[in-house]
């Protein structure tokens, strides 16, 4: 710090007024909001953006810039009001807070764009800084990640999974700031202002810790310093603070969490944090305070072409090998990718990965929340990261997944092992909910392949594609049905079978297709002809196709999935040919599973190809009889 | 302990010994499994069954029994052992191991009566335990509970939040055992045998702890007594173990994660087990070796009436409210029923149970995993427990609703502020997923009330329903539309408006009924009558009376739900009309919201009076133009 700290820190105290004074006044028009847990955190935004971040109001994604990151995402107003400081845009938008026309949301989202992951959700923001901090390394910046955490939502597990991994990682690049402010939304937070409680978690998971008065300006910038000098370890400052903070009527009061003030309180506070501004001390100049980034001269990185897969028809390959496969191309071609793991890697096979790029290849242990919360980070800053593991185990982060479909992040989950074709390990390890999951979230790519070729093209169409998406793997081998180089576009399907003479559509996808081609054979042999569709992509879903091949087949339609009833393939098929008129009998898992061998399982829980043989059988009997 | 320890040890000893055979050759016979995975915790398990836990072998469900939670589930094996050494079932069930036909599944279920909550996926089990050490507090028992974890589970965050309220509750009760056996599946550990990292870590969160040799007797013998002895605070005995201790070829290797002996190896395997049998100590009455629980003399409790709901009609009340004047109905008329929260019980209004029975009401803070979790736990021993938060935060448990549903676990979940109708706070904070999640799972009761009576008796009806239940909730005030003497029975639903002239069937659940009722309004103006139905039980569904408004309305059917598209309310209606020929036309939030007032997101996002409209009397228009 090169600046007069006399000078600099009245200069501090005064922007800290001033934001104060915004995020009250914001919240007060929006009618609703959280000024104190603002207040509480004033004076350490005022020193991270106009004493120690490096960073261009005009241009926050600048790619060397320092990042912050508001995991306490209720405090947004006064992130508002800092990056209105900083210049990014006039002060008077604050006013529009929470308003329909405005981007300045209750909770931050990248609508913004000085928001790199929307928060909210407790505990996802120092996730994702991970992610942040992980991809500095990977571009070879030196730009540092910030993240403010509330005291309440240490109580995440998150929290202390991605404090495993900051340490792990060696994280020197990453600081984190606890704004102790002892009280939670009902009552005082677990541990209120015992700071060592903090301390000794901190210090147990193994990050430098800093203890200060986070009202302490001169203390705050000792902090900051420590942090930024301290090596081989993420720091993490724990700073005592009171909710409220600089108002008689809110500092360290009991039930002012989440209310906007009432206009004469309004007033009554405004006058109060007034007078404390620093006489002579303009603040006008703020903007100009702010240290700029370094930005690094690089050399352009074009992604080099994808080799087309090279299998034979008819060899038996499990699609999470292609996908192992896929991913190792990838590694080699383009720098952007990365792929984290959580334990599974030599199961789920992104272990090909590790072996091309172990330098972007990150190992979480297991702990799946911060593996997706740190791809989140990374998406945000130009990396295109492949989280994946057991698509079952995906759902413990089902809550980030969410998460990342509000901020548009452009993560690629990968989740092997879907379904009762895994056999013998039984239901907590088979995923039946997963193309629920991310079928619910409407900006979601979803796609599910059936071999080895439409596995590696579709995880190639994963990363290509923009925004959120989700490829479901499966653990048994099955057999290469598509040639080297067939395609298979994002929202299109394959009919695999077809005549003129077809009675019924019957729609598989992923080991169901193979049923599916099973029964079509039984049928043929006793005169019975089906049409027979591969649904590779889920989401977007051709419904124009669908419909195509319903109308063909008279209406009769049946999907067959390894997966529940509710979510699925058979409710996305429904919904787009329900304009048409026509519905769908669902073939899919109807109670929780058990152990057993894969092929008894899908014949015991009415997904295997006698049961199609025998739907269809009712199918055209029906129709007969009708 | 009162047995002679010289004698004790080489009888416990030679149990384990035989709990290494039993667990390698039930894998073997299965071709899959985790053996090495129990001969590292082979020693500790002989210690806890057959010298320190009291519990009957054929009445494992004995109410004061002493409880073993299995969290690291892979090593089903060998609790199946155990189990079959103490005399629950004959030994030669164990080779039925992972066969559709046996109950001895991959990991562990509470279709096994010994079994308390499924496990499997990692974190959890811990979780439950802290329930149910909770819940020997609820009935006045001195039962123990027993949690054995695997150091890989350790990096899970809900493994920390569980430390957390173990802490906080004071569960002296409860006794966890870490197998560090320094092996994950993929590769060592994060912390391999550096003891101390996990020491500081529990006794940063407030353990007790107690480093051991997790082979060496008479040290597990002396640390359950440490724990039993350790008062105020919950014990974790940290046993430093080598992953397949006992045979040579497997002990402390690579690469034996999850792999069952090929027929060779388990000869020479046995073998070597065979020759450390300590001989002329014989393991023939390791049955009797067990101590038996004190079962105390308990009056009945039979659960008192609940008085129906007290509302007048026209009335604004949120369900919320109603949500809370239920539970306090619960607490004081059933003993069995808990609730807890994650310090959102000031907006769910859930304090109005703690007010009525401040025992029986668990605060976690900010941690939903181990509010789930726990529940589970409680739910297993007896108790109603009803978890709640915002409804978008009980997806962060989402892995662990799934594992209930695996297990059946009676729990009763709430989800407050569902829906886009909470407004200004955004996106971040609006549970649109949460239908589909609860009604993924096929033995769910989903349920969602539209106004205060209703709200009042679902929670009540979810109270008595058997196994896991989720009723969602809304934020805002909502008119009573219900006599306080309505009933609602689960799978049932309610036709609010209908005439012989209805050209159109509109669907509301919660919110959107009243959207329906005032499109009601408008189309009668104008001389178009619709029905309106309010489907307040989603799991199960009334298909029946569905399609028989369905039918009455030639088929013309639309829905309109707070919710994403996916696996919601139109989903639901879709399958359970389709039978009959009938699709649905659904209105649902199609696109990731923004912060507004709710009325303008309704309108805004497609589902509000004005677009039930427009789709009726599109959908009339269709129908007269075909």
């Amino acid at each position: 710090m090169t600046t007069d700290r006399a000078s600099l820190i009245p200069a501090l105290q005064n922007i800290a007024t001033q934001l104060r004074i915004d995020s009250a006044r914001s919240t007060t028009a929006a009618g609703s909001g959280h000024p104190t847990s603002c207040f509480s955190m004033a004076d350490i935004t005022s020193a991270l953006f106009f004493a120690e971040m490096r960073f261009d109001p005009k241009n926050p994604q600048n790619v060397d810039a320092d990042r912050f990151i508001l995991s306490k995402g209720h405090a947004a107003p006064i992130l508002y009001a800092a990056w209105a400081a900083a210049g990014a845009f006039d002060r008077s938008e604050l006013l529009k807070l929470r308003e329909l026309g405005s981007d300045l949301e209750g909770h931050p989202t990248p609508r913004l764009p000085f928001v790199d992951v929307a928060t909210g959700s407790l505990g996802q923001g120092v996730c994702a800084a991970i992610g942040c901090a992980l991809n500095a390394r990977r571009i070879g910046s030196d730009y540092r990640t910030y993240v403010l955490l509330g005291d309440g939502e240490s109580a995440e597990g998150s929290v202390w999974e991605a404090a495993n991994v900051g340490t792990l990682q060696k994280l020197d690049n990453l600081c984190g700031i606890t704004d102790v402010n002892r009280l939670g939304q009902s009552q005082p937070t677990m541990w209120q202002h015992d700071m060592a409680q903090f301390e000794r978690r901190w210090k147990a998971f193994g990050w430098h810790t800093v203890v200060i008065d986070g009202h302490d300006m001169n203390a705050i910038l000792n902090a900051l310093d420590e942090a930024r000098n301290t090596k081989g370890q993420p720091t993490m400052i724990l700073a005592r603070t009171e909710k409220g903070k600089g108002v008689s009527f809110t500092e360290g009061k009991d039930n002012w969490h989440g209310k906007a003030m009432k206009k004469d309180e309004l007033e009554r506070a405004i006058g109060e944090l007034e007078k404390q501004i620093v006489p002579g001390v303009s603040t006008a100049n703020a903007a100009g305070m702010i240290r700029k980034p370094e930005s690094k001269e690089r050399p352009a990185q074009m992604p080099k072409t994808i080799p087309p897969p090279s299998y034979r028809i008819g060899d038996q390959v499990a699609t999470r090998e292609a996908f192992g496969d896929a991913l190792a191309k990838l590694a080699a071609a383009d720098p952007r990718v990365v792929a984290l793991d959580a334990d599974v890697k030599n199961s789920t096979y992104s272990d090909r990965f590790q072996k091309v790029a172990p330098d972007r290849f990150y190992e979480n242990f297991i702990a799946e929340q911060v593996m997706v919360g740190a791809s989140m980070g990374l998406a945000a800053r130009g990396a295109i990261p492949f989280p994946s593991t057991f698509a079952c185990f995906l759902y413990r982060a089902a809550d980030f997944i969410r998460m990342a479909a509000i901020g548009g992040n452009n993560i690629k989950l990968a989740g092997t092992h879907a379904g009762i074709s895994i056999g013998e390990d039984g239901p907590s390890q088979m995923a039946l909910e997963d193309l629920a999951m991310c079928r619910a979230e409407p900006n979601f790519t979803v796609l599910y392949p059936c071999d080895a070729v439409s596995a590696e093209r579709l995880i190639v169409e994963a990363a290509h594609v923009k925004g959120p998406a989700y490829v479901r793997i499966s653990r048994p081998k099955t057999p290469v049905i598509y040639s080297n180089d067939d395609t298979f576009p994002v929202g299109g399907l394959k009919v695999l079978r077809q005549s003129a003479q077809d009675v019924v559509t019957v729609i598989g996808a992923g080991v169901t297709v193979f049923e599916a081609l099973k029964a079509y054979d039984q049928l043929k042999a006793s005169g019975t002809m089906i049409r027979v569709i591969d649904l590779y992509s889920l989401a977007p879903i051709d419904g124009q196709g669908l419909t195509a091949a319903a109308r063909a087949t008279k209406g009769r339609v049946i999907t067959v999935e390894d997966h529940y009833a509710g979510g699925g393939v058979g409710d996305g098929v429904a919904e787009a040919i329900a304009d048409a008129g026509f519905t769908v009998h669902r073939l899919a898992v109807r109670e929780i599973p058990r152990s057993g061998k894969p092929d008894e399982l899908l014949e015991r829980f009415g997904i295997s190809a006698s049961h199609i043989v025998r739907a269809v059988v009712s199918l055209v009997g029906a129709a007969v009889a009708r």
